[in-house]
């Protein structure tokens, strides 16, 4: 199947973008010091070429996310960044065929997790997000409750997520220094050998973390790379033009924010000027105007909700684009990635 | 099983609102008048239930849509209100057990319909939405090209989706009387018996259309209920009070950006105020303090692309809330709905 030919919406991959992107995380994180998040993905086929690039360590959001890398074989060391009370969830966890840890940050979190047959955890330090997470003054009690409780803590987590928003980044290494001191202070009151944080924007800038938690950096999106970050926009959603009105001069694609993560804003289309999406449709300038029939690319602010809104990835040899800037309509899809770890 | 032990997150529906929902839209646009829109809700046990209280007409925004339709046996009369140039899934509309009529707004679409041996069309007409539709003055040549390309052109459809977001009632009643204005006016140089348009806001304010397509209504959300409709939100989004955090004074549900439609803003939770949501959480204040466990609704702010993002819905008698505002966690789930309408 050639691009030209998939039925739209559909998500294409650049898979040199990808690599290169990979590659130049391997270089700052090698091996298991990086632990990529599923999350940003969804796809037990995206992750099994991570782990041949030499990084068998995940992270996930989910439950389900970390079940579908266990059935995958690719439970070399998943850890569930993320709390969970659930305790039908919990035990299936347990049961899993992988290394599996529990991020917790509270009673409640520990005694479901060691109720449930968990093994080992995290404890969970608020650094700044206000999100999860203990205060970093009470993390020494909760490893001891774990502890206590017969679970192995194997050290710290703390998500610097309120970063990512600094635009400066002599701003934003200020914020990750300040974020990441109270996850070292934490971390010495609860000991272990890992302290896991850090994100696709904190990469080169987080000199504290064991491990980077990180998963936009594979196919990344415009509000990350617009940020100054080296890596680059590896998918986008292709779309056909399906209305063109030449009296108000828009055009018409067939990809609306059921088809696109809309809460980093609208996405963008290189051809034209965006102006507005509704739920199978985004409404753009593009001067000459195109014809019904063209196609698209539409490259999403935030790629996490929008894979998660569908269910394969189309992987093209790359580039996308022609040396022209338009859609490579004869680019053959080499691979498919189902998105197979959505919902929870 | 009962909403307590439902894990989350679950979408939630009080099948009492619904049914009262569905009655009151009923009174104004009885029987075939109303055209019931599945994209709102993409669920053929849903639409069974609209169609059993004498309903039987349905429009969609996708071919899955309609293909779902008509085989779960919906297909007394199925419109297309979207454009789609794609000949395969043209070609299968065609072939379907079911009244297919297809919104056509240029020469490309209406050919398109023909070659892949479409019967029934529409003459889509621009109403003042920037988006799909034909000025109102190249409706008329529209309709003769498709009669001669063999194509029965049953009437014109216009969506005035501009005037939902008009606030004063008034002035969306004004803005709905123009645009029908254009709409009626194209519709003399096109004939037929139908005048399709509408949505659940213009549902009392349009007095063109010969049928109303709507879909909001069954479920409605908070950003259209604040809008003074008396459509009663009867779906949420339940949620587990996963992490506390008693310095900062917040809680966090898990409840986030993937199963919640983003693109009208933040969700609402009763109990407290929302603070910022992430992939799979919301942080939210509430004075006393929730404990880690407790349960908690997620209204959220526009329900098409929330249902999107979900597998079933839970259905149960109705109220969710007990009458102190909490959840009632007591209330038995009576039906699931699969979203067996999602995708493309």
């Amino acid at each position: 199947v050639r691009v030209g030919e998939l039925p739209t919406p559909a998500l294409v991959v650049d898979l040199a973008r990808f690599d290169a992107n990979v590659a130049l995380m391997g270089e700052r994180w090698p091996g298991e010091s990086l632990r990529t998040h599923v999350k940003a993905f969804k796809s037990t086929t995206l992750a099994r070429r991570v782990a041949a690039a030499g990084h068998p360590s995940f992270c996930g959001a989910t439950v389900r996310e970390l079940n579908g890398m266990a059935a995958a074989g690719l439970g070399h060391d998943l850890l569930l960044a993320n709390e969970v009370v659930d305790p039908a969830r919990l035990q299936v966890l347990a049961g899993l065929d992988a290394r599996v840890t529990v991020a917790v940050d509270s009673d409640a979190t520990i005694d479901a997790a060691a109720a449930a047959g968990i093994d080992e955890v995290l404890i969970d330090v608020n650094v700044g997000l206000p999100r999860c997470g203990c205060p970093p003054a009470d993390a020494g009690r909760l490893a001891d409750r774990a502890r206590a409780a017969g679970l192995t803590v194997r050290g710290t987590m703390g998500y610097e997520g309120h970063v990512t928003v600094i635009d400066d980044r002599d701003e934003r290494e200020a914020a990750t220094s300040d974020a990441m001191r109270r996850l070292a202070e934490a971390h010495e009151a609860v000991g272990g050998d890992v302290l896991s944080g850090g994100s696709t924007l904190s990469w080169d800038l987080n000199h504290v973390v064991t491990e980077l938690q990180a998963g936009s950096f594979t196919l990344m999106d415009t509000e990350f790379a617009g940020r100054g970050s080296p890596f680059r926009p590896a998918m986008a959603v292709l779309g056909t033009v399906v209305s063109v009105n030449a009296d108000a001069r828009h055009a018409v694609v067939d990809v609306g924010l059921k088809s696109l993560g809309m809460d980093h804003g609208n996405p963008t289309i290189e051809a034209g000027k965006v102006w507005l999406c509704s739920d199978e449709h985004t409404t753009y300038r593009e001067t000459p105007l195109p014809r019904v029939g063209d196609r698209r690319l539409v490259w999403p602010a935030h790629i996490d909700p929008t894979v998660a809104l569908h269910e394969r990835m189309h992987v093209v040899a790359g580039p996308l684009q022609t040396d022209e800037g338009t859609v490579d309509l004869d680019a053959d899809v080499v691979e498919v990635w189902p998105v197979d770890l959505r919902n929870w």
